[in-house]
């Protein structure tokens, strides 16, 4: 028996966001290996076996999957999210590309989930209905400036900017340092949208306007979607609704 | 009953990417509401009406939906990929802002589907797994201009580009405009990879560096993506594989 590699994304926390595609993998997996909290999702079953590993480990544990797979077995890797957006699949085609020449006979498939964004901007109304533009802000593995660059260059195209890890304990001042970057190049009525956790019992989403976003409204559970100069709020009694239109002004 | 209405995403054609919510949220409508091919992709059954209409009429459609939402009808408009990403739910909170107040007080919900980027993105690799921006390439809705300086700025800031309606026989000129820009802005190694109906038995995907990119390789029903100066290519035997990687260097 050949073995494979597929590389599935979860969806932000639901089952009723996870497509029948991945759940097909993930019953027809040999070997699940992920980031603890996503692994515990798997219902563990005889003739599966279950490989957590801590965060920050992602090229070991993409060099994990791709052994047991060239070993014959059907590995099916599990991202949070959809596993392109700053997930596991770079990490598992960074390690392929430096690794054995077998590897690439290896039958390697990416499985599309639901992005943290996505399920961010379905909750408040349509916020990416317009054109948008989306930043890890973890300086981990970039330089700041770079990132400091990007925000400038996407308030001057006054993009809708969706932001992943905004905050973390190890990186507690980039995202101040953002809000004071948008604060200085943009309207006081930019609505600002912090999504923790959504889908899950954990889910927590707070709209503000710029000037009133403060820095720990945001962890690492949370994804900010800030809108553009066209963004606009429709105040509602449940809670407020924010989109974007589809066209623009001349 | 109090009527309700949920704009949910298909995904980008295969019923295996269509999310559980969305499965549901069909199976308990009264009323579908869409896009010809869309509401093509609908089993007919007793106690439901299909209400498929052109294309260019969102407004009218989204109006459509409310109406028969404020009549107590269990309403579920449909879009391809995800409803917040260039498709219908923009369009119905435009309409619900003009329209009566009555409106406001009906249950309206989105649901996210796997929109075309990240299952473009998944057939090849994980070219998104860095920065990147979103851009509809259609100016039926906003000056062509502005789709300039965004290309500019986006260039600048060294940005994955993802673009939705390239190309349609009613705007044949201003993908071939996009190409030049990006021809003279970016290096000649940057991949392009032109995805077509992905998930679809039309499914087809190209990956060419910039300078062999024509515009004929374009329709309305292709996805492409741009790498940013970082993105790379890995040689394969089948088709090659292209990511963007993690990190960026100082």
């Amino acid at each position: 028996m050949k073995g494979s590699l597929k590389i599935a994304g979860l969806g932000p926390g639901s089952d009723s966001l996870v497509t029948p595609e991945v759940t097909m993998a993930l019953a027809n997996a040999t070997d699940i290996v992920g980031y603890i909290p996503y692994v515990a999702r798997i219902p563990e079953r005889s003739g599966l076996t279950l490989h957590a590993s801590d965060n920050r480990v992602e090229v070991i544990r993409a060099r994990q999957a791709l052994e047991l797979a060239a070993n014959g077995k059907r590995v099916v890797v599990v991202s949070s999210g959809d596993p392109g957006v700053f997930a596991m699949a770079a990490a598992v085609f960074e390690t392929l590309e430096k690794g054995p020449k077998e590897w690439l006979s290896l039958e390697i498939q990416v499985l599309p989930g639901i992005t943290a964004m996505l399920a961010a901007a379905a909750r408040v109304g349509a916020p990416l209905g317009h054109d948008f533009c989306v930043i890890n802000l973890s300086d981990n593995l970039k330089p700041w400036s770079l990132i400091e660059r990007r925000l400038r260059l996407a308030a001057e195209a006054d993009f809708v900017m969706a932001f992943y890890n905004p905050r973390s304990n190890s990186r507690p001042t980039g995202f101040e340092r953002t809000l004071k970057i948008l604060c200085n190049t943009c309207q006081d009525t930019r609505p600002v949208i912090f999504a923790r956790a959504v889908s899950t019992p954990e889910e927590n989403i707070r709209v503000v306007t710029l000037p009133d976003a403060t820095p720990d409204m945001a962890d690492m559970r949370t994804v900010v979607i800030i809108g553009s100069s066209q963004t606009r709020i429709i105040a509602h009694k449940i809670s407020p609704i924010v989109y974007t239109p589809r066209s623009a002004p001349i």
